[in-house]
C-alpha cells in the first residue's frame, strides 16, 4: 500500500466520500415517494461504488473467491425524498474487525440537510464454502476505518416473529438476481407489502433495521409473517422452508 | 400548426427519433439478459419521450384532463441485449385513426443491428369517465402519422385463457404506480414468471403480445393463468375480481 501513502507516512486516500442521485419514476410509490426498497438499493450501491472506488468491491473479492455479504442495515429516515428529488449519499467505513466492517452512510437533500442515516455491517465469504473469512486477510481495508459513527442506534440483533402469518408464495423468475438468489432490495419489498395505503398515507417510516440470515433461491417457498408488537413498532420475518431467511423491524410515527 | 411547416409547406418536424438506452443491472435478469418486463418498459418510456417531444404527451393530455392508454403491444426480439450493453430505439407514429393511435418501435445494439420491433397502440382517454375520446380531437398528433410499418404482424386481439390456474395473491404495496393502479410493466413481470429458468435457459422469447383490457388496483385479487397451445407458442390471462385484465403471448423457439 505505499503507493497510497506520502513520503511522511500519512495517508493520502479520501476516506469519505459522496455520491449523488436523482430519485427515478420506477424509485417512487403511489404517494411520489421514495420506496424503502429502492432506498436500500441506493445504500446499497454507494457502498458498492465507495468499496469499488478504495479497492475492495466484490469483483476485487471475487479475485480471492471471496464476496461481501450484508449482515445487518438500520436506516433512519427524517424525510423521504420524492421523484425526481437529488440526493447525496456520504459514506465512509467506520470500523473492520475480524468478523465484520462497520460501513455509514449520511443522506443529505439537494438544501444539502441531512434526511436520514444508516449503518450497514457486512461480513468477507468465500464464495464456495458460503463460510465468513477473516478480515485481517483483507489488504488495504485497514487504512478506511475512520472510527467515526452516526447519531442513531445501530442495528441489533432482532428477536423472531412467531405468528401474523401474511402470505406464502413460491420464489420466482423475476425475484432473482445474476446470482440465483433473492436479492436484499426484494426482502424490503415483501416487507413493505405488509401495510395497506391507508398506513403509507397516515404515517411516516422513521427507522427500518433488518437482519439478514439466509440466501433464499429460486423456486423455495416464502412465509412473510408480520406483527405489531407495540404501537407503531412493526416486526417482520421471512422464512424459507423452516429456516429463518430474514428478521426486519420498521418504527413509524 | 403553420409554425411547424416552411412556406413551400412542407413539413419540418422530425417524425422519427432514436432514444439510447443502457440496460442496467436492475433490468436484467439471472443470465445477465434484459427481462421482458425491463424491455417493455424502455419501449415505453420511448413512447413517452416521443409524444412529449411532439406535443402530445401525457402531461398535454393531461391539459384536457386525458391520457393515454396502451390497448395493445406486440414485440419480437432476434437478440436480448445484455447487462450494459447500450441500445437504440427508434420510435415513429404509423397512422392516427378516430379510436386508436398506432406507435412502432424499431431496436438496435451498438454495432446498429436491428435486433427487435415492436408495435403498439394507444387510445385516448378521459380521466373522469375513463371512456375512449375520439383521435380528432387532439391537435397536432395528425401531421406525424408516417404511414410507415415495420416488417412483423401487428397485435391481434388474443383469444381468453380458459385453465392452467397458476397463482391468486393480491394486489400490495410495491405493485401499484403512482396512479394508484397496477403498470404494465407489471403485468409483464407477472406473465415473465409463469416459466421455470431451465425454460429461459434453453429457449429464447422471439415474440411477446399483450392486450389491456382492465386497469387492476390495490387490494383486487389477481389469478394468473397460463396454457402452452401448441408448442413453444404459450397463452396467458391476468383476472381480477371476474373481469380480465390482460390477454398475453409468448412465442419462444
Amino acid at each position: 500500500m505505499s503507493n497510497k501513502f506520502s513520503q511522511s507516512g500519512t495517508p493520502q486516500f479520501k476516506v469519505k466520500k459522496v455520491y449523488s442521485f436523482q430519485i427515478q419514476p420506477q424509485d417512487v410509490d403511489f404517494q411520489y415517494q421514495v420506496t424503502l426498497a429502492a432506498l436500500t438499493n441506493i445504500l446499497l450501491t454507494t457502498a458498492g461504488y465507495n468499496a469499488d472506488e478504495n479497492g475492495f468491491g466484490i469483483r476485487d473479492l471475487n479475485k480471492n473467491d471471496c464476496s461481501w455479504v450484508l449482515l445487518r442495515l438500520a436506516v433512519e429516515m427524517k424525510d423521504f425524498p420524492l421523484q425526481y428529488q437529488k440526493i447525496e449519499v456520504e459514506t465512509w467505513v467506520e470500523e473492520v474487525g475480524r468478523a465484520s466492517t462497520t460501513r455509514n452512510f449520511r443522506i443529505r437533500n439537494a438544501e444539502n440537510v441531512i434526511i436520514g442515516q444508516a449503518v450497514s455491517n457486512w461480513a468477507m465469504i468465500n464464495r464456495q464454502t458460503r463460510r465468513a473469512q477473516d478480515l485481517i486477510l483483507l489488504d488495504g481495508i485497514h487504512h478506511f476505518a475512520t472510527g467515526e459513527s452516526v447519531e442513531m442506534q445501530k442495528p441489533i440483533k432482532l428477536a423472531s416473529v412467531e405468528s401474523g402469518l401474511i402470505e406464502t408464495f413460491k420464489v420466482k423468475y423475476s425475484h432473482i438476481d445474476i446470482n440465483g438468489h433473492t436479492n436484499s432490495m426484494r426482502y424490503v419489498e415483501w416487507i413493505s407489502n405488509c401495510f395497506d395505503l391507508e398506513t403509507y398515507q397516515k404515517k411516516k417510516i422513521i427507522r427500518f433495521e433488518i437482519n439478514f440470515l439466509n440466501e433464499i433461491v429460486f423456486g423455495e417457498e416464502v412465509s412473510i409473517f408480520a406483527n405489531e408488537i407495540e404501537k407503531n413498532d412493526f416486526r417482520f420475518e421471512i422464512r424459507k422452508n423452516g429456516a429463518t431467511a430474514c428478521k426486519a423491524r420498521i418504527v413509524m410515527s
